[in-house]
């Protein structure tokens, strides 16, 4: 990545965070369920790169629009990846106890109240995005339809499901293959990347072919994100990743750099981040969002 | 109750639930993750009373429009019921082995996919209300609110962590009052059934006068169910229930019974319902929904 491409992207961080987190962080103060709020604020307020609500405002600013116009689309993303790192980390599921440098939910809380507090922020991101009255009725209720099936069985609790029973199958002996690999993370990481893009056009009001264009970019980028993801789980330290590492091996887990080689994962990635920027060019207003996308690609945690 | 008004009651569910089942029964049919698939599909089909899509149907017509208009929001409600079952049969939850006569979700699914079956049925809720076209987006939009704000941290996901902390306050002796238990029921139970109410009326594109009158009555409903609920756990035997009893006050669970005394609470049962049927008198069309209110207060099960 060029240095003007890198300011590009700090100087866009510096302009979205704010707005973004004036808004998401106070949610849960008030209400007859302290400790419930509690636990959701907690994992709200671990930090995390905000990848998705970024790229969401991005999106609304490459077809013209303005970032604000996606800002309850933007807090819905982050609910709802939120909500699914607070159930992966439970014991039933990844077993995590540290999370973006601090303890994982259920081990502050308990696992009952953990469950809850995924459960309480899934359903705010749609309580969100219905309470936006700067949007209309109908680009409301197809930002719950884009959000709900890119979150559901068929998106990223379905990719779920699939990677916990794959662990039990490679645990097994049995063979996986790319295309098995590829379809997980495609509903795992790849549903909820593409609906942030996607949701960015529809807060904004974009043209069927900008929508088609920031929908196939999405699902590119979505993909590109995970294998990076892989590559780093392979190579990083601890201390960079602000969670455990090398733990996808350990447990038998299919990865890109196991499937093809670390070189192999690599010219994968950069390929798929070239095909997600083609998308891009034919948009009014892409330089933001291009350079976000080259800098997640080459992200070191 | 009267044989007549049983009879109504009757026959009003003989009319209801072939419409509501058989959309209902048949949505995870086919997709990727089909273990996950089995898991919803599991729960949905275990049976229940149904008692939020009938509510939800029966207010519809209550205020003069049809039983199918409601018929997304009928779904919704009972897919959100059911995940909130699968999450409290948890381990870490109530930790239940026997629901509706069968084996929980996760004794047989594996607590992984339980937690992912109940937040594929939650996030589907919103999913079948958006996919509805048959709905304005407006009317859509404010389903979503409705039900949203009555699932989450403020309504049911909110009561189920006060009912959490409330067992472990109990265990260390401290002292509880009506007016907690109130609240915990108001969020934990009622929120939902005042909304399967409500949202009948949303969908049914009810006057405020009457969604107010709809909404009042449906908190009351709320109320009187979850009375009958805690004395049909002091008095009823297993194989009446299908799950297990007596195990409030095993638990140490605060009941209604348990602060009023059994005749304390059949008068408050009594009262409670009263208070409802006379909100809905003056809806054009109140009959079915008043003999099913008066049915549910004197339930066996």
């Amino acid at each position: 990545m060029t240095a003007q491409a890198n300011d590009l992207v700090r100087a866009d961080l510096d302009r979205l965070l704010p707005i973004f987190e004036a808004k998401y962080l106070l949610p849960f103060q008030s209400g007859e369920a302290v400790r419930l709020a509690e636990a959701m604020q907690y994992s709200l307020e671990a930090g995390g790169k905000r990848v998705r609500p970024v790229l969401c405002m991005l999106a609304a600013e490459a077809i013209g629009g303005r970032a604000e116009a996606a800002l309850s689309c933007a807090m819905a993303l982050e609910f709802i990846h939120t909500y699914s790192l607070i159930h992966d980390d439970l014991p039933a599921m990844d077993d995590d106890d540290l999370r973006r440098g601090k303890p994982t939910n259920h081990v502050v809380f308990g696992e009952g109240q953990a469950i809850l507090a995924g459960d309480g922020l899934l359903t705010e991101a749609f309580q969100v995005i219905a309470a936006d009255t700067s949007l209309s009725a109908e680009r409301r209720i197809e930002a719950v339809a884009v959000l709900a099936e890119a979150a559901g069985w068929r998106g990223m609790v379905g990719g779920q499901s699939l990677d916990l029973l794959g662990e039990a199958l490679t645990r097994a002996g049995k063979p996986h293959d790319l295309e098995h690999l590829q379809v997980i993370h495609r509903l795992k990481t790849g549903a909820l990347l593409r609906a942030s893009v996607e949701l960015g056009a529809v807060a904004a009001a974009a043209t069927c072919a900008q929508r088609q264009a920031l929908r196939k970019a999405g699902s590119l980028l979505g993909l590109a994100f995970q294998i990076q993801d892989d590559i780093l789980d392979a190579t990083s330290s601890e201390e960079e990743m602000g969670k455990r590492v090398g733990k996808d091996e350990g447990k038998g887990k299919i990865t890109y750099p196991v499937l093809l080689g670390l070189e192999g994962a690599r010219r994968a990635l950069n390929e798929t981040t070239e095909r997600a920027l083609c998308q891009l060019q034919s948009l009014p207003n892409p330089s933001s969002l291009t350079a976000w996308a080259r800098f997640l690609a080459q992200r070191g945690n």
